[in-house]
């Protein structure tokens, strides 16, 4: 890790953007954020794109994961989000919201890191490589358990659309036979990088 | 049947009308736009709506299926319809554009009946009981045969709506599992109708 090049993509030296990310969340949590940032950079070597914008994106991707519904819903209904978006819960708040806050208070300001924040949950059609890299990421870090994850870890490291569809279909196959909500741009994600 | 309650929804007499349908597909598409028509007239009974309304939606529901993809296109790109259309095909066209031909060319101006037609196949969160009864009777007629269809006709015979969550959801099972595209409109139907 340069910490120079960290710099370009935080204000907050490392230490300090982690020292924040830890303060916001529990430590079950947090011990997550730096699995997904361990793995992030593991695939950012791999797909040949900058491990310093890896890192942040990945230490800030859950920031407003235990943020309350109140707070989530008040920055919906007062800072010009869709209000669609209220039906959809934390799950998909904390990804957009998310985006927000990590402007907003720990000054990131370069947009692919926060596209990548907001996308993380569901994709969109348009990922870049590092949202790639974070959507995978957060799915695959090694304290994951659960059927399919080491066929998605074996893609991961061959194929970061493969892993992306494979992630992608396994979510909404969940999703439907839990009978959940799903949002629409999980569906883009879908038509995008499933359907062959 | 009631002759005069027909020509309420339908400008040609019932005899023209199926004349019309007849000559717009092949036989065997014919016979299962009888038996849709069939199923929907006993669907329409039962949840004490106009068979007559039923009959007309029913008849017409697939009046635009074997329409070449040319005419469809075009019609799409001429009309004033959404271009985001374009990439789903004949699957979701026949639908859309359907409600458009029975509108032009039969004179149907109905609203809930053209919105049955144009809604048959993707349903949406905001079905009519006649859209229901065309979304469950397409789906369930004596000539289907595939998986869960006496589930989905013994739901049908008790709970319309428990009917629509079926078919929606193996509707969904069945394109992910054969990653094919998914039109964002029946993940609305999805959410209004299935979640739980």
């Amino acid at each position: 890790m340069n910490n120079q090049l960290f710099l370009t993509y935080s204000p907050l030296p490392r230490e300090e953007l982690v020292q924040k990310v830890k303060e916001s969340m529990s430590d079950k949590r947090f011990q997550h954020v730096l699995r997904v940032e361990e793995q992030a950079i593991e695939l950012a070597k791999r797909y040949d794109t900058s491990i310093e914008q890896a890192s942040v994106a990945a230490l800030t991707h859950d920031y407003a994961k235990e943020r309350s519904d109140e707070d989530l819903i008040h920055i919906i209904v007062t800072q010009g989000f869709d209000q669609e978006l209220l039906p959809y819960g934390n799950a998909i708040w904390h990804g957009v919201v998310g985006a927000w806050l990590v402007r907003k208070e720990l000054g990131v300001v370069d947009e692919e890191i926060l596209t990548a924040i907001e996308e993380h949950t569901t994709g969109s059609a348009t990922m870049t490589t590092l949202s790639k890299i974070i959507y995978v990421a957060d799915y695959i870090e090694k304290g994951r358990q659960f059927p399919g994850v080491d066929e998605a870890r074996l893609l991961a490291r061959t194929d970061l659309d493969a892993a992306v569809a494979f992630e992608t279909q396994q979510t909404l196959n969940y999703l439907l036979k839990r009978k959940q909500m799903i949002y629409p741009k999980t569906i883009e994600t879908y038509n995008r990088w499933v359907v062959i």
